[in-house]
């Protein structure tokens, strides 16, 4: 296994301990119990713990990228829901280490918060992007500086609305709050 | 002036130097200078730093709740707008002081975290007390768990927003920034 590879594995493993660990439990020392390898050897991967939780960040903001792919719906609501969907099954399978990240990120720490809002910004602006961009064109909807500001906004609102229902569902189905959402956006948006 | 009196007066002065000021700035040594008073006495009537910032953020958010207090309008949109704008101009009015204490809250300060979460819950409930909630019930929204939920993140969606477009316009016009949220609103909460 070349170094490269053998680092991929290493991030791979670190986004798997973040699923059930928070950021702050995430550490050089746990990596090397898990993978059986030395902390020497993970200093020499990384750098830092630092340069460690960036990396593992930046790795499941990769993951996320693919997981809430658009699919190929003729309806934008079918569409958005659909990648609301995969997201809400993100935070819910990897509830402790995402909601640690997003405090973190809205915290103090500046490399993490540009990552965040960075990965925010590409993950929803995708709705710009074909096939959802022709759909949201049918409805008067065209990317522009201040319907990506409002987009920026329904992010903000989706995760809260996300975290929260995972913490306690209050007997709101998901459907239901994957349609509540996409339908906000639209509304946000000023769909005709 | 009683011992009362004048830690309210202290802290409306707390407040004002809060709007210019982040919260890390705004010190008891920063408030005895504008009081003109020493930093002993100061010490006695707040405690400590911390509690001063507490003392200071829970006057702020009692002045918001004044601030954007319903009015008496018709239409529900109108209602929603007049409040919103009402929070648009404070935090236009104190943008230092507000973002450094969203920061804040947000990040590692659990008192601050406590504060500003419950003071959120309240500000956006106000939806369902008079004269709005007879509004809403015309529509179809009745107050429920579920719909609190979703309304604390519009009121994150609403900060994100506000906060952005205070920071930069984008040529996006105050009243329909408005207008687009309180929609989203409408559309979120599932109005008929």
């Amino acid at each position: 296994m070349s170094p490269q590879e053998r680092r991929e594995q290493l991030l791979e493993l670190g986004t798997t301990l973040l699923a059930r660990s928070s950021l702050e439990e995430l550490s050089i020392e746990m990596l090397a119990a898990e993978a059986g390898i030395s902390r020497g050897l993970l200093y020499h991967y990384f750098g830092s713990k630092h340069e460690f939780h960036l990396a593992v960040v930046r790795r499941a903001v990769q993951d996320l990228y693919q997981i809430v792919a658009p699919q190929d719906f003729d309806d934008p609501i079918e569409q958005l829901t659909a990648s609301l969907g995969a997201y809400a099954d993100y935070v819910k399978a990897n509830y402790s280490g995402y909601v640690s990240l997003v405090r973190a990120a809205q915290g103090g720490d500046d490399d993490l918060r540009a990552i965040y809002y960075e990965a925010r910004a590409i993950l929803t602006s995708r709705i710009f992007d074909e096939p959802s961009a022709r759909q949201l064109a049918a409805l008067g909807i065209q990317d522009s500086p201040q319907l990506r500001l409002l987009l920026n906004g329904w992010a903000a609102m989706v995760e809260e609305v996300v975290v929260a229902w995972v913490e306690d569902d209050r007997g709101l189905d998901r459907d239901e709050v994957l349609a509540r959402l996409a339908s906000g956006l639209l509304a946000l948006l000023g769909a005709e």
